[in-house]
């Protein structure tokens, strides 16, 4: 039931999913009378299960209040089935709620501390990965660490590269730039060489060079970084929109040039990179846009369908026995 | 002597800046056998002042060691002068060295107790100055509110705006969001209503929106988010200019566009944006990007031109002594 657009764009979205992974069964989590028609009206998903419940968190409510109070929300239903028996769970619904029911329903993983928030952007060559993106505004040494093994193993899965080049994101390539637990995590990033492919710092003006596959950082500065990029992303779309209207010269030279172009927009499109995914609990759970389309939607469904078919949690916790036996974390 | 293409465009710079503020006196630091021939080839530079040094510091040596040797470079003994003799001091060079040397030489303000990077960048409307783009990895509350007036002081002079808009850059717009220290500032500058035109937290998504005209933040994230912007817009460009080269019709369409485009490129001309300040200093020194032209130098002598003009160190002075009055900072 959340986002802009629900429920009408979650059962599209599931539709469109399940064309391209025709093995996802979907359990439905809201208002029964709302959803039974969109799904029924929906061939490949007709006969879903439904789980009916009247309650539903806003996009505005405070996550401490609706933690106490919303047990039996569809949000609340749908990570508690995640606990029981779902693969995993995708919403567009409000963050903070559905990060907090996250904690308190799947916990973190042991070896984690923390769980991150990871999502995919387009560079100049394929896709990389970024975490935390808004989870913890402070974080430790510990907890950068466990991040670059968390987007090592969702890199994987997700982007498909065998061995991602792990960065943390940092003001200067030299080893004595920024604060002292970024150099600490880097110190002890590069003796577990036989666990992580690290590859050093990274700085702002690289993250869409593709130069690595997951950029690590804490959730403050990856949240204002992703949302520094998603607003001159969009403020140049924009400019150059209304620079190409201007003219009839400049409509006809876009009509001409608009089959190039196309390969650039589809490259581009944030529907495309739709799914951040919070990393580090006992299950899947997968944040859609709450503004995308049931084309965005269906992609953030594709992510969790990857990370519970190819077993992206047994993979984790492989690579923190493994790690935890190397250091102590 | 300082920047990638010196002092070639430094002084083909210095010579357009001149063509527009004719009222500048201009004194060059560095190795008079070099710089005399160019210096006398421009018309309206002929017979400027040259202090000759036989030193100059590389881009890539070490501020501790350059300050400790650097008395007698280039760079070095412009600083001082501008603490003896110089309205201001513009410099390609290395920006390390020339932060330690300016504070060396000048010290910060009274009031002051570190100094910031700023620089202006487009938006959807006009520009936005942002600080501190990497002077103080940390920062405490203290240091956020001296930026916020010291920014002020600065968009007011070089952006031209009468009672500039100051935000203050986090990961949402409620009270409860982001560090401790960013809340407490926060609370300081919304005391501070009659001196400051304080308008609350802003996003990463919307510093290119040109709702506020200076956002705040400690120098880690203001470095991110720069090069982050920095990056994001190289990424569309070239993956733009990639995209019109494709096909016969595209680059026929972008001929025809050309008219319509050319305002958009001159809008996001990083040339136009070109100077960084270092604020708080007793004096006023600007860094250039180190690969700018002619055109982008005499951009940054224009920064400094405006500083020196419109009386920015007393402007900034007097805002501090009515600060002081009202806060114990």
């Amino acid at each position: 039931m959340g986002g802009d657009h629900a429920p009408e764009i979650v059962v599209e979205g599931a539709s469109e999913a399940k064309i391209r992974y025709p093995d996802i069964e979907f359990i439905f989590f809201g208002n029964k009378k709302i959803l039974e028609p969109l799904i029924n009206g929906k061939n490949n998903l007709s006969g879903s299960e439904i789980v009916h419940t009247d309650e539903a968190i806003n996009s505005n409510d405070k996550p401490s209040y609706v933690i106490r109070r919303g047990a039996n929300t569809s949000m609340a239903l749908a990570i508690k089935s995640v606990r029981d028996k779902s693969n995993a769970m995708v919403s567009a619904g409000n963050t903070g709620a559905l990060m907090g029911f996250s904690k308190l329903f799947l916990k973190t993983i042991s070896g984690i501390n923390r769980p991150a928030i990871v999502a995919c952007f387009p560079t100049k060559q394929g896709e990389v990965c970024m975490l935390d993106l808004g989870a913890n505004i402070e974080c430790d040494k510990n907890n950068l660490i466990q991040f670059a093994l968390m987007g090592q193993a969702f890199a994987k899965i997700v982007i498909g590269v065998k061995n991602p080049k792990v960065s943390l994101l940092n003001v200067g390539e030299e080893e004595i730039k920024g604060f002292s637990y970024i150099q600490n995590a880097s110190e002890t990033l590069k003796n577990l060489s036989k666990i992580i492919n690290y590859c050093g710092y990274i700085e702002g003006d690289r993250i869409t060079e593709g130069l690595v596959d997951v950029i690590v950082t804490d959730g403050f500065t990856g949240n204002i970084a992703l949302k520094t990029a998603e607003g001159t992303a969009g403020f140049f779309t924009n400019s150059l929109k209304e620079a190409l209207k201007k003219s009839i010269f400049s409509k006809l030279g876009y009509f001409l040039a608009k089959n190039s172009l196309e390969g650039f927009r589809a490259h581009m499109d944030p529907r495309k990179y739709n799914g951040a995914v919070f990393l580090g609990l006992n299950g899947i759970v997968v944040k859609s846009h709450g503004g995308t389309d049931s084309f965005g939607f269906a992609n953030a469904i594709g992510v969790a369908y990857d990370m519970a078919k190819y077993n992206f949690i047994e993979d984790l916790k492989k690579k923190l026995s493994i790690t935890t036996k190397h250091l102590d974390l």
